[in-house]
């Protein structure tokens, strides 16, 4: 494996001032490591996955991608007010504010066996919200994947209870 | 193969009153189904194809496991101040007033052959603005692939120097 680390792009001061981004399109569009990435999440998902779950909207990218290669169905979860027919909300807070995720009442069976993906894992404030949204589903959340952790935000002591991949840190 | 048409849900009256939303969600919920556009819209790719270009945010779901199929790397079109770093814009007129798109500008190379995806095909204004940014970075639109057309929209009119595809015509 190349050292994906490399081909992500730092840029400072994104969205907002102080902010260090972390952009991983790079490796989206370097057809080698896209390809290498989603087989590496592919051996991380357990074998019994029937949806993989994923969070607007750079999650859907790698989620749809793993979904296809893993036979899974794609559910996306998405802010407030993006996906029309029935939906179940969840809140939740943010630096300043608050903040609302939405999915649809019929994306998952209660009991169902699913993976949550998204881009990046920060304060893990959205992938909670994310996994609790599943549960009220009925959904049994057996891993959250990440292609970039940063570390220093402690994101993973925010999903504990969670089985936690990902691949690249800072 | 089943009639996918039969899985979309329409929503009448979103995101505006007036508007009948084709919801294609419970095509890409289904694993089964997901596959099998996937791999459709992989028959209609033509063989030299170095990126799959995507339109946010449906676009991804689709662009991306279209682009891990053929072995392609994934290129975001996205709305205005979404994507960091050094990028090319392009704005086009919507029903009331303009909208701006962008691409990353080392995205893709000279003379690259490239397929456009998105998941609806109404007017066509921004797939037609996303297939002029693709040839002002240098890219060749080999095709443009959807799920869905909406053909009394005629976005096909407007796309008519293309070569297009759609799945589902309401």
């Amino acid at each position: 494996m190349k050292d994906l680390k490399k081909y992500i792009r730092t840029i400072p001061d994104f969205p907002k001032k102080g902010i260090l981004f972390r952009d991983i399109t790079p490796i989206l569009q370097n057809n080698q490591l896209f390809k290498e990435v989603i087989e590496i999440f592919k051996k991380e998902i357990p074998k019994d996955i029937k949806k993989v779950v994923a969070i607007e909207s750079r999650g859907f990218i790698l989620g749809a991608a793993v979904a296809y290669l893993i036979g899974a169905g794609f559910v996306p979860i998405r802010k407030s007010g993006k996906l029309p027919w029935k939906k179940i909300k969840m809140s939740y807070n943010l630096e300043y504010g608050t903040d609302v995720i939405e999915i649809h009442e019929d994306a998952i069976k209660k009991g169902e066996k699913v993976v949550l993906v998204d881009d990046l894992l920060a304060t893990g404030g959205t992938a909670y919200a994310s996994a609790k949204l599943i549960e009220k589903c009925g959904g049994i959340v057996r891993k959250i994947l990440f292609l970039v952790e940063l570390e220093e935000l402690s994101g993973r002591d925010k999903l504990k209870d969670y089985d936690v991949f990902s691949l690249i840190k800072f």
